[in-house]
């Protein structure tokens, strides 16, 4: 009876699958004032005024109102800057949402086939280390298997010649899940070896293309050709919008009805919405300060590169890059002190390197000055 | 290979569990100008000013960060609300996904124990019918099963005696969903019966307190009091927030952890968390509102009842009413004619009712005027 329930009884009600699950553990959003913040790789670029001001002008009574539970105008927007119809659309509650939504649509729980069972692909995520850490967070979430196959050492994305070779990479995966461009990485991968990749794979494939904007190619022309292909953007880090949280897929209708249906009705919030459309209408805004960015992420390379980092090529509005001397833990502690913030992950892959966030010059000249001091 | 597929195959791409489910269909949010919307229990009044304002004053460059991942400063203002701790409180994307996550956390997945089958109570969700219509959608989403046990005739609640002679109850169900006051049936239920019901069951219990401010009581007690138990509450309706999406959990800290490690780390978009903290420093200014909708709702049942509807007694801010002479559809029909949106639903507990959102005085008038002239 409930009476008799304590703390320790509260095991017996939860799942055992999420009693043991480990919470993704998010970038750090800091409350000190006067941090320099390259940790998140947030655009340091505000919205566009006229984003701003189309939010501003939509905060009055409608606020009480549900919003369009479809995303229908936002949706309608995409499709025509994409060339595809709405109905190839799914928006999310950022692309996390969207992400988390494949896995729960086309990947079968494994929970009943534990170790020792023999793997059935149909309960498969794969993806690529590095790539984006929320992936393994979202397959242990939801129950089923991972399947985790190294980039090349210099964070090259392996050939389907080599990945058979390999014998590890599973062609039926249910989900294959890849960061393009890569992060932490930073590195871009060609459309026509990504399309190798997609045509070879008999799952659902999801670029995720968070970070295209700074790239010199997408590939969202495979979303639109293949129809077990998705492509995954995001407005929060080109666009500016990370505080209302809109992502969405590009992809088959039959792939977007079928994650419609696992949708929350209400995912997008309104002014999230009313951002979203008003960036659309923009995007010249948005193009100039993609330019600054990569002249900077340019800039950032070249001084750090003359500093002894080996930094990575980026098609990112981040750096990956080895400091020398000190391990990159050290060195993140050192920044921190002198205020700048920038991002180093435990994985064994990338444990040596720090990842920046491309901000302003005047945030690149800081850091370099940082390290020259460090140094 | 990628290349042969067509439409047709892209349903071994997805689960099959996803590929058998009927979305769930929300409330129409209509694009004609002028009709007056009593469809979807939306407050009929604006947020505070001070909401308002709040809001557009934090709509400037700050959007391009993530917003604060834990919702930290809205959960010490709820803690303070309720007398409790932030650890007590989870928020979500609007109450629906905190819902949601209530089936992924406390209720196992019974795909594979399919018709036939001896039921396991740790993969059922139970419920009352009537009761909110996106439950069953929930558990058909997450691969569980349904429960549903009829309220009385009159939509009150049977008492546990009841339910064990009725032997349909499972005492032992993984997740209990009691929406309280009742949608869209109207009726309120003593505290007192609902610990009863708490005490009795050995699973999770979720009172769902979506529309408790129009109520005369409320059972958040019971939340703080049982390790069992969560409360679930909405910005949306009472709070007039629909459009931000912002509904929360208040119950023990290790169901909130548990709910947690599920949770998409951004769950709740940054505007949204604004605006429900101005919220809790106004609700002086939304407690006025509620006044004025529980006495609109007096006034509404006593005219409608003298024309001959069959009105429930309600402890929300809608009725549920039954109407002469013609079938409820009809009703909804002839009243649409009038540009008066009203909801009717065709589960056979409630296919002979209307359910009218209370709106202002001015909105009653005119639901009254066309009923008048329908009759």
């Amino acid at each position: 009876m409930a009476k008799s329930r304590n703390s320790k009884g509260s095991a017996r009600l939860i799942r055992r699958l999420v009693h043991d699950l480990h919470a993704y553990v998010p970038g750090e959003q800091p409350k000190i004032k006067g941090l320099i913040k390259l940790n998140t790789n947030e655009n340091p670029y505000p919205p566009s005024p006229k984003v701003l001001a189309a939010v501003r002008a939509a905060v009055d009574g409608r606020l009480r109102l549900y919003p369009n539970p479809t995303a229908e105008k936002l949706r309608a927007k995409l499709a025509k800057l994409h060339r595809c119809q709405p109905e190839n659309i799914l928006v999310g509650n950022g692309s996390d949402e969207v992400l988390a939504l494949a896995t729960r649509t086309f990947v079968e729980v494994a929970e009943n086939t534990k170790r020792g069972a023999r793997r059935d692909s149909r309960t498969v995520v794969q993806y690529f280390t590095p790539s984006y850490s929320l992936y393994p967070v979202l397959v242990d979430i939801h129950g089923a298997v991972k399947n985790a196959v190294p980039l090349n050492a210099d964070f090259t994305m392996p050939d389907v010649a080599a990945l058979k070779r390999g014998k590890v990479w599973d062609f039926n995966a249910a989900l294959t899940l890849v960061t393009t461009p890569n992060a932490p990485g930073g590195r871009g991968y060609a459309t026509a070896q990504l399309d190798k990749l997609c045509r070879a794979q008999n799952g659902v494939v999801v670029l995720d293309e968070a970070y295209v904007d700074f790239a010199d190619a997408h590939a969202m022309a495979l979303a639109l050709k293949h129809p077990h292909v998705l492509v995954a953007r995001t407005f929060s880090k080109a666009y500016s919008l990370c505080f209302q949280r809109v992502g969405y897929f590009v992809g088959h209708r039959d792939l977007i009805a079928a994650l419609d249906k696992i949708r929350d009705s209400y995912n997008v919030n309104g002014l999230g919405q009313i951002a979203a459309e008003a960036t659309l209408d923009d995007l010249k805004y948005y193009r100039a300060g993609f330019k600054k960015i990569v002249e900077t992420r340019t800039w950032l390379t070249r001084e750090l590169t003359r500093l002894g980092f080996r930094v990575l090529p980026s098609q990112t509005n981040f750096i990956l890059a080895k400091p020398p001397l000190h391990p990159a833990k050290t060195w993140l502690q050192a920044l921190r002190e002198r205020k700048l913030l920038v991002r180093w992950f435990s994985a064994p892959e990338v444990t040596a390197y720090l990842r920046i966030t491309i901000g302003t010059p005047t945030e690149a000249k800081a850091l370099v000055e940082a390290v020259r001091e460090i140094l």
